[in-house]
This record gives C-alpha cells, structure tokens and sequence, in this order.
C-alpha cells in the first residue's frame, strides 16, 4: 500500500480520465436537482430520468475518447467491446429514488475492473461536493465540505455497531429473514443512503452495510473505497464479489466484525 | 397571508431571538459532525451526545437571555416557566441516529408555541447550510447551497405520490399495517431522513411523509414551515397536530391529497 496516497505520484491518465468522467456527469445531474423532472419506470420497476441518461452519456464520452480501446459497461446503455481486458464500469445515478426526491444522498459511480476486478473506484457526491477515489494498493482520498477522513473505524463487537441498508423492499424472503438476524445483533439499523452508506462507511461513520440485489454497476466502484480505507468488502458468504455474482454485498468497517456479521447472515436454515 | 413573505417586513425581535439560537446550535453542533462522540441511550432507547446538550443549552441561553418570561420547551433539558403564554420548544439534533452516522440530514428544529399553537418554526441544517423558516400566515422561506424553493407541488393521486417514512421501527403494529396500506397506495416510498423530509416535501421534492410516535418537538417547528409552503400538516385523523397528541404526524404537499391520506391510515378496521 502505497502510504503516501495518491496525491503525490505522478499524473496517472487513467485516472485523470475517471475524475473528467466524474465531473462531467455531475454537470449533467446539478441542473436537475430539485426540478421537476419526469421519472420513469424501467422493466425493473427502478426510475431512470433524463439525467441518468445524460450522465451515462456524457461520462461514455469522456472515456471513449481517452480509452477507445476499454470496454464500457453503464447501467442505462448496456456493454460496448465485451472482449477488452479494461471494462469501465458507470452507474450515472445511483440512487435515483434518492436524486428524484431531492436528497443529496444519491452517487455517481464508475469503477475501473481490470481482468473482471475493480481496480479504481470512485464515489462521486455533485451537490455536495464530497469525492471518494480508491485505488487497489491505495489508501483511499476523500475530499468534501462536510468533513470527514477516509478512514474506517474499529468496532468491537455487532452489539456496538451501526447498520445500514438502504430499503427494507430491496430483500427477498429469505434475505429479509437473514437480515433482521444480523439487525437484532446490531445498535442500531439506519435506512436509506445508497452508495453514500458506504461512503459512511468509508470515513468511519457506520460499521457495516448489508444489502441484496446489488448490480455489479452498484458495486465494482465500492470495492477499492472501502478496502483503501481499511474495510471489507464480500458477498455474504464472505466471497469475494465477483462479476455475476448474486448481488449480496457485506460491508464491514473492522474486518474483524465481518467473519461475526456473515455468521449472521448465513442462510435461514443456519444456526442463529 | 403575506406574499411579500418575511424578507421585506421590520426587523422581528422575535425571529431575530429565534435565529440567534438555532445559530448556535449549529456553532455548537458542527465540531462534532462525523467526529468519534459517544452516544448514550436515553430511557426512550434513543441515542444523545454532547452535541445535542450543548446545543440544547446554547439555544436555551440565547432565549432565555432575549425573553426571559417566556417558556421553554426542550427535548433534554424539560420544560421552564410553564404557565407562560409563549413557549419556545426546542428539538436540538432532530436526528440524532443521522447525526452520528454521518448523515447531513438531521435538523435543529425551533418552534415558538403562542397559546399552545405554532406561530414559528425553523429547520436548520447547519453543516449544508440549508434554513426553512415559517411563520404562520406568511410564505416559508428556503435558504442554502444545495438548491430549491419553498413551495409544495400539485400531486394528482396517491398512486403518483412519494412517500416518506424515517424507519420502520417508529410504527406500533397497528400503524405498521395503516401505514403499509398507504404505502401500497402510493408510487413509491423512501425511508430515513427524520425532519428533512418535511423539508424536502415542503420544497415540492416528496408528496407525503407519515409517522408515529412524535413528540411535540419534533412537530411543532414542522407546522408553520409546511403550511406556510402551501402543505397541510394533521395527525393521522386529519386534526390539527395538539400539544399532548398521540404523535401520529401526515403531511401533505398537496391539500387535495390530504383526504385521500387520511382514508388509507384509517384504523386498521377501517375500510380499505
């Protein structure tokens, strides 16, 4: 791990080409934010806006321009060359029940998967200025008026910890089962958030996120946030999180809660 | 009403007192956003921290000092001079589980009670930087960085309308089952963000927001600041929220809604 940060090595194009990508939809979201602006429902009963498809458009741009050898994967547009080792990977909005009801809780994510994993990250908050950037081998960099420091926290015990999940609706029947488990264990469960949750989590607000039916457009930019900042990120069965993977993700701030909270969230059947 | 609203009219020595406090409540709040606090548990099984004392403590010294023969109403400091007419009541962090997570949607919430009916009520978000301020008979008005303007927005029928809820755990069965009714009824629903969503829905962002078991701190301010923004604010029966109220709040940002709110929350032997 490279323990002087990013800030200090050389001018990376990779990356200069992520944080254009960045800004780029940001100054297609802020417009809208707070407008009125027609939501519709897409086939799986999420709501996309012309701002989504702005974002995932503008963001194409900027990287096919800078790599038009990369594969590009966004939540709105599909997959563009499949075969490339280098796979950009956009959501434009995530979030989008959060962007359309005005809560600056929404992200934009782009992860950077190299040979299928994530090997940048980026979190990207455009009303309220707060930036999450991580890097495999990387100590993450958050930057952000608000305050905070890109550092996960220690947490003793599940009896100490802060939960997250963004909506109770987002869990199957079973899921919910193994998710109250691992809540009844916990403080206290907070909802809402999305991505930011797991910024949260990144600067060490909250201990752990549990969440179901996460697309790999929702998870590949996590992965190197949280690791840069100390955390750990799996599926619930403590995998690593893998293309086409269920979409189960665990998030934990001390890694040595999260062996306690998959114990938790083991299947139905398992002991309690 | 007013429709010049409040800008253009005298200098308020009571707006001006009102101001002032919920001024320092965020000087003495901010320091501790995103910063290791301990969070004790109230008997209420609710969580407080220095910041919400001290908060607490700097509000009341600012009134106290400005008018010293009103009452004040606090959520952890009781009630002063109860047998005064006007009663500042005050809910320091409302939010608290936000707060110490990290979120930016908790609130400092200020109401002046005139003969036990809200005259005055300010939401403050002091690390956005975002203010709602509403007298009764006047225009609410919205300040801060983040975008919008106070004004609720038309909502044609449940069946379009955004729903709001702070957590599931603030329903007791019975209202657990009224409120599911509702949220069947509506669009969609999003869950956390305590008086911020009052506020989102009195900048037309949300339709509707119901919940159980307020107290009258964190209800009071909510009252002016949504009437004046064009929204109705009732408990679940549709009557005018009342100091010693069960604490069943609804609000809604279009007064044709209302009704249709009501007959949904109906008790839970009620018609559909």
């Amino acid at each position: 791990m490279s323990l002087a940060g990013i800030e200090t090595e050389r001018p990376d194009p990779t990356l200069a080409a992520a944080l254009a990508a960045v800004e780029a939809a940001g100054a297609a979201i802020r417009p809208w934010f707070r407008r009125r602006l027609v939501a519709e429902t897409k086939d799986d009963l999420s709501p996309v806006t012309r701002a989504d498809r702005d974002a995932e458009a503008a963001m194409r741009r900027v990287l096919g321009e800078a790599f038009p050898m990369d594969g590009i994967l966004g939540e709105e547009n599909g997959l563009e060359r499949e075969e490339a080792r280098r796979c950009w990977v956009i959501d434009p909005i995530d979030g989008t029940r959060a962007f359309i009801t005005g809560r600056p809780s929404f992200g934009v994510l782009l992860a950077l998967l190299e040979d299928g994993v994530p090997s940048l990250g980026i979190i990207d908050q455009p009303v309220t200025g707060e930036r999450w950037i991580g890097r495999r081998g990387c100590r993450t960099l958050f930057t952000g008026r608000l305050g905070g420091e890109a550092a996960t926290r220690a947490c003793g015990s599940l009896a100490e910890a802060e939960l997250s999940a963004t909506a109770p609706a987002m869990f199957d029947a079973t899921g919910r089962t193994r998710f109250q488990r691992l809540e009844s264990a916990c403080r206290r469960v907070y909802w809402g958030g999305d991505c930011y949750a797991y910024g949260l989590l990144a600067l060490g607000c909250i201990d752990l996120v549990a969440e179901q039916d996460l697309k790999i457009w929702d998870w590949a930019a996590l992965v190197p946030v949280i690791e840069g900042a100390g955390g750990v990120i799996t599926d619930w069965q403590g995998s690593a999180l893998r293309q086409g993977c269920a979409g189960d993700v665990l998030a934990a701030g001390d890694p040595a809660l999260h062996g306690a909270a998959v114990a938790k969230l083991a299947s139905a059947g398992g002991a309690p």
